[in-house]
């Protein structure tokens, strides 16, 4: 009984702090994700139009998997290892129960010494041993019901402990599958996103800003250098759609900061 | 032309840093997730016989993740990290490129204002002027051929980098959409695991144990204490296929080191 108690304090101790730091890597790696975020969007800005669209739906859909991963942090934290920290509470009134049996079980044993001697020093002192004889059956009763108690404490705790490791577990696979799945989910979009790109218009407008802008021709007065024309593109739906989807994720990732500093330390917020 | 180089050097700078610290950051969390792989199945020795082979199960499915996460570090060190650290040494021959043009540039200029100050100082000299005249034709001949690479080179240049960033962002978007489709199929698998387990048996199992192991009856000589009976099970079957597939998942283990081992540190070597 006692070793089921010490073993499930040992592995319990472990899963918890294993399952903490498996949270906080994965918050680690949501934000070197962000960073790349912010690199990315910053960089669409400096692309072609074509680039620039692509980009910044890519990093929409990058942004996302966070958002995503930010929830599978959360609910790592209070599904996984909240209830494995709340064990150790457990296992403390547990261990008080057995500390209290042992103590009633000394005391049996005390009084079982103490009427042996009695039987071989003064076996014709009736009164004495019946006396002892009374002790050892109180001593006895005590321990049957301690005993009773206990195994009952323990029974109770071992049941407990099968069916929150059966549900922290089956919680943990869950957050993890959710997550997985929507990751799955949001990098189909992106890879679509990604493939349909083609470089060309950007490469034309490449061109015409490499002929048009680098002022390369004031240097070259004795050679013909008319200015080449500047491929025209509207800058009109595409452009504006992605500033509009970039701001509502502005607002998704101020509403996760709230979120995050409800969480505390322990989960590495967002920057 | 400069900037877009500049800006090249920067922003895939940026992302090769990021990328790598994102795949460091997932090898922490293999590394985290291999731990606990580690101290579940050393607990799962100390349990009954029905939550031995669900953990044993459990962990198997929990270490192959792992095994896929690997393959992920492994794939984004191959197919992004690596391709941007390239990166540097196609930006340094351009940047050479650019500077060869600009001292051509220079040239020009200073033959041009040598003209002009001629023109203005010895307005009659005509074989001075005629001189001068024909250098500058020369520095504007050389002038626009190498103006003429520089732009081929550049134009090259940037051809590729929206080629290769389209490539490395859709071979990152694969690696992760592979790894996170594994896991989902894995995660599943565990989940039904880990419903399908009932403490019921293991419970009967304790409670043998309990009330046959323990030793408390000696204490209690004056009360009734037959030993339980120990509930039987056949530590057949079940028990022995758990062995030999943990076995085989710890030779997978040992081959995963050696593929580690070539990784190099960057990634974070298992242990």
């Amino acid at each position: 009984m006692d070793s089921t108690v010490t073993n499930a304090e040992k592995y319990f101790g472990q899963f918890c702090s294993l399952l903490a730091a498996y949270t906080r890597k994965t918050a680690r790696l949501r934000d070197k994700a962000d960073q790349l975020v912010k690199q990315l969007a910053d960089f669409a800005n400096t692309e072609g139009p074509e680039m620039r669209a692509t980009v910044r739906d890519f990093v929409e859909d990058l942004a996302q998997v966070q958002d995503y991963r930010q929830a599978e942090v959360e609910r790592l934290e209070t599904k996984v290892v909240m209830p494995l920290k709340l064990y150790g509470a457990q296992i403390k009134q547990t261990r008080a129960e057995i500390k209290k049996f042992k103590r009633v079980q000394k005391n049996e044993i005390k009084q079982l010494e103490k009427l042996e001697k009695l039987r071989r020093k003064s076996p014709s002192d009736r009164q004495m041993i019946s006396q002892a004889e009374t002790n050892v059956q109180r001593a006895s009763v005590d321990t049957g019901r301690t005993t009773h108690q206990l195994e009952e404490t323990v029974d109770a705790f071992q049941r407990q402990k099968l069916r929150d490791l059966q549900r922290i577990f089956s919680d943990f696979v869950t957050i993890e599958m959710v997550f997985h799945a929507k990751a799955v989910e949001v990098y189909s979009r992106a890879f679509q996103t990604l493939e349909k790109y083609s470089p060309e218009r950007d490469l034309q407008d490449f061109r015409a800003k490499m002929h048009g802008g680098s002022g390369h021709h004031l240097a070259r007065p004795l050679l013909d250098a008319s200015p080449s024309p500047c491929v025209p593109w509207p800058p009109g739906s595409q452009g504006a759609q992605s500033t509009v989807r970039s701001q509502r994720h502005e607002d998704e990732q101020s509403g996760d900061s709230v979120e995050e500093d409800l969480g505390g330390q322990e989960q590495g917020p967002r920057h």
